[in-house]
């Protein structure tokens, strides 16, 4: 019996690796994620460009909070399915996952229920590319260079590790900053880094929104990705310019 | 006049995207870096798995400093062999680069040095999978889940900016301390958290190295990959256990 966390990158299904496409051509059985409401995942649509067997599962696909029983009772229910498919003979069921499963995916719960319900399960990941590196591509930014530090950060509950951030390490990337987005823009000028930030929400998709982060205005998206940019361009060691 | 910086991933020639593939087939000249020793690089290991027409330049494919010069006339050598394919009427011009081309990649330095030199080149990425994510998929390490932050840092000049990070961040991966690696070890060490962290280097090739970081003896390559995770459990910003 084995589970396979299959990333399968931010939403474009040309950004999915080879790997990931033969492991869920190969897969007995591929769960895809979808919301409560039934509309169709971004994880579904990049499956099904590759695959046909794409299987839906009402799944919680974010972490606002406030739901936690709902959302524990939507990881059993599929963990039950992916044992229920190991009980009728399925070697292989593979899981797909917006972007990479080890990277903020609901993988990690599943992976954690199912092993719950049978411990002789052997859990996999397949790695996948990240909000973060395809809004870097899709505008032109540079994430790390040289001695450069990044930092990653979910602003679910506010943006004091922001400010943090901004002073502790070169590049910062945010998430989930769709609540407090207004908090997050504020703390990203008084840095003095608001006019080298790119803002990007839906890459890849319909509606595809990539700008600077100077130019929000309103509200955004709960999965939105910031990208503040380091300043430095070295060489060897030694400070060439500043970025940009 | 085109010029796309391809991220090929870690190594393992099946993670490389679908996206990657098409471009380097589509490519009038594909250019891997290799070393001035001469020895094959790992991108061209990558490319030549997908496409017959890979080209080698010299590149300085790492920071170590001291070689300040030197690399700066390699680049600017490649940058040469990138005009003067446009020039001869290569219309695209692919760059295969190992990982990703906007994380810690000379691609970088190879795309400004083209502009310095043909204003009007258009310049584009293809995101790639990282070593972290490679590393994590392979020793079965989430990198973060929930409100889970994460510090990456290159750590050439030595280990204070780790020791800064293990305190603010969840998780923290290390890139580069080859040779600080004992000052690395002991520094996870006292912050308690050696017996949770993970080891990588040659991932996905010939004399793969995955193993626990408490196990290291000896000195480490330059390019490894340290994983410090975070040791959090939550489920809807609610603590659930402490990790592992």
């Amino acid at each position: 019996m084995r589970l396979v966390g299959v990333g399968v990158g931010p939403g474009d299904p040309e950004l999915v690796t080879v790997k990931a496409v033969r492991v869920l051509r190969e897969a007995d059985v591929v769960l895809v994620p979808v919301m409560a409401t039934g509309e169709p995942g971004r994880a579904e649509a990049v499956v099904r460009a590759h695959t046909e067997k794409a299987e839906r599962v009402v799944f919680a696909l974010n972490d606002r909070g406030g739901v936690t029983e709902r959302r524990a009772n939507a990881w059993d229910a599929a963990a039950r399915r992916v044992v229920d498919a190991f009980r009728d003979g399925a070697r292989t069921v593979a899981f797909a996952t917006i972007g990479d499963p080890n990277v903020y995916s609901t993988f990690t719960y599943l992976a954690q229920a199912v092993r719950g319900r049978e411990p002789g399960t052997a859990v996999e990941t397949v790695p996948g590319v990240t909000a973060m590196q395809d809004l870097a591509a899709r505008s032109g930014t540079v994430l790390t260079e040289g001695a450069e530090s990044l930092s990653l950060l979910p602003l679910t509950g506010g943006a004091d590790g922001l400010r943090a951030a901004l002073e502790s390490h070169d590049t910062v990337v945010a998430y989930k900053f769709g609540r407090v987005a207004e908090e997050v823009l504020a703390a990203v000028r008084k840095a003095g880094r608001l006019g080298d930030a790119v803002y990007g929400a839906r890459l890849g998709l319909p509606g595809e929104d990539i700008r600077p982060a100077a130019e929000i205005d309103g509200p955004v998206p709960y999965l939105s990705t910031l990208i503040v940019p380091g300043r430095r361009m070295t060489l060897g060691g030694k400070l060439l310019k500043e970025r940009p």
